[in-house]
């Protein structure tokens, strides 16, 4: 039986490929902040799914790194231009891109980030560009489909739930799809078990950001490293709040603090906790990552691979439904 | 002997092939502004080098046409970025996207564009994918360098002509380089010759550029589809400006007029303009340009197939280097 790495392993290797990645040095201030955003870390759970992918089929995980870095990459600049529409002013601690140069950089540094991506999957063997490739780029596009929705539903108050699930699967499930189905396709798995994978991935990508929108609210700020109630503040439309304002007993005095310009940011916080509280909102969040969670189970069932060898994954997607950062 | 397409037909068969480009409808938003800067035209001498370049060998351009659109729609994602980067508000006469939609719209519509043109190139038969992919990259980088260092340049009063050129090659000339030098490839031509074709469009474009800067100062205005003097108006740092700047003589009166904030528009024009004139800067930059026509000329010489095939891209080098718009 082939060896299969643990997940820790996995993500050492990732960091150390990610420490390899050298850029032109001039001019300087289009490359450092590429380096600067990189070298913020991150959980690295998408490049870490395409090695796992990879590993379920085979050994030789440097093959697939190509796939990792431009996952990686490409995530990376996502977020770098992400903050700059959305006028973030910390990423994981640290000022972002736009704030530490400015807005330009940010546009230019990312545009030149997106194109490193590529350059990254280029490396891949000639055999299995071209399905990297296309689904690379699809994939790619959705995800600007998704920040598009993302910063739309900013403006309207009557997004849907089925409107909301299907940006957070653009925005975030594709991503980590793609990571798992370029795994596969490069270890050469059958289309059907890339496919399983895909859908895998879906599940856990949309388990995943509820998750986030949860621990927004539910987390502990010492572990989830970002302000607890960021989301609540900036009336971001989250699951929390679009099933809130869909109910009519809370609609109102919800409506009443998203208005509000001058308040208190605690006293914010609190009274839209307990909306949600009121509501059990908490409770039916959790029940749907973990609908998610059954079904991305059931999925990887179906990869017709020996069950040892998906312990790691198996392991992984509980780890992300149930982490408390 | 192959038939060669006139400079025309290539022409209206790229402006044939762009319209036929469709994107996602949804969300309208990330790709109206596609369309948008896609349908305001331009003279498309790119996508045609590489049909043009193709044809030096081979009949069907239809295999070549993922490149020349790759390249077009990259060189409008460029124009894009570029021009919410510059805050230009017009574009060939029509409002820029962060003008008719917003900042925010011009950044993601962009990065959907610059996946779109990866998408294009993606069609390319996969035996030239490796070549096409990795120059195309290269490529698209360099044109990052260049517009990086330009917007640096503004800030600077002491650019070296040096600097200026090596600026104006990565970002105008690599592109109508990489164009050429992707059509040989896909035409299966030796590797000098598509490294003279290379060369031929650094020269080219290099030329192409620096006549730009002319028909900004000396051009008529009806003809040349922009307000004549803006890059005066704007302190662009052109060869023009650059070479003034250098001659002791004029700096002093130079460096008023560019540091001063209130002022008659055509008063400011009439009087660099002078001193360009008095420096005799036409002339020397007519001179640079008929340097780098010639130099192009001889590259293509040195292509080798017969000479009855190339008379096109000898016609279109003569053509822009002598253009009036």
């Amino acid at each position: 039986m082939k060896s299969v790495y643990t997940f820790d392993h996995i993500l050492e290797y990732v960091n150390s490929s990610i420490s390899t990645i050298k850029y032109h040095n001039q001019p300087q201030s289009l490359f450092e902040p590429i380096t600067y955003i990189l070298s913020l870390g991150g959980k690295r759970v998408r490049p870490a799914l395409a090695l796992m992918s990879y590993n379920l089929y085979k050994d030789d995980i440097k093959r697939v790194v190509p796939i990792a870095l431009a996952i990686e990459v490409f995530h990376n600049f996502t977020l770098l231009h992400d903050d700059l529409m959305d006028r973030a002013a910390m990423r994981r601690g640290k000022p972002t891109v736009h704030i530490k140069w400015d807005d330009n950089t940010a546009v230019l540094s990312g545009d030149a980030m997106l194109i490193e991506a590529y350059k990254e999957l280029a490396k891949i063997e000639t055999e299995y560009l071209p399905p990297v490739l296309d689904l690379f780029s699809q994939t790619a596009t959705e995800i600007c489909c998704g920040q598009q929705y993302d910063m739309e539903f900013e403006r309207r108050l009557d997004v849907s739930i089925d409107e909301y699930l299907e940006m957070i699967r653009l925005k975030t499930a594709v991503l980590l799809a793609c990571a798992l189905k370029e795994g596969a396709i490069v270890a050469g798995a059958s289309a059907e078990d890339a496919d399983n994978l895909y859908q895998f991935g879906i599940n856990v990508g949309l388990g995943f950001q509820l998750k986030d929108d949860l621990l927004d609210v539910y987390g502990d700020s010492s572990s989830f490293g970002k302000r607890i109630g960021g989301d609540i503040l900036c009336n971001k439309k989250t699951y929390l709040l679009i099933n809130a304002l869909a109910d009519n007993t809370t609609r109102e005095e919800l409506i009443g603090w998203m208005n509000k310009t001058d308040f208190d940011e605690s006293e914010k916080i609190e009274a839209v906790t307990a909306i949600y509280n009121k509501l059990k909102l908490k409770q039916k969040s959790e029940q749907l990552i973990n609908d998610y969670y059954r079904q991305a189970l059931s999925c990887l069932d179906k990869v017709f691979v020996d069950r040892e060898k998906k312990k790691e994954l198996y392991d992984l997607a509980g780890n992300l439904m149930t982490r408390i950062s």
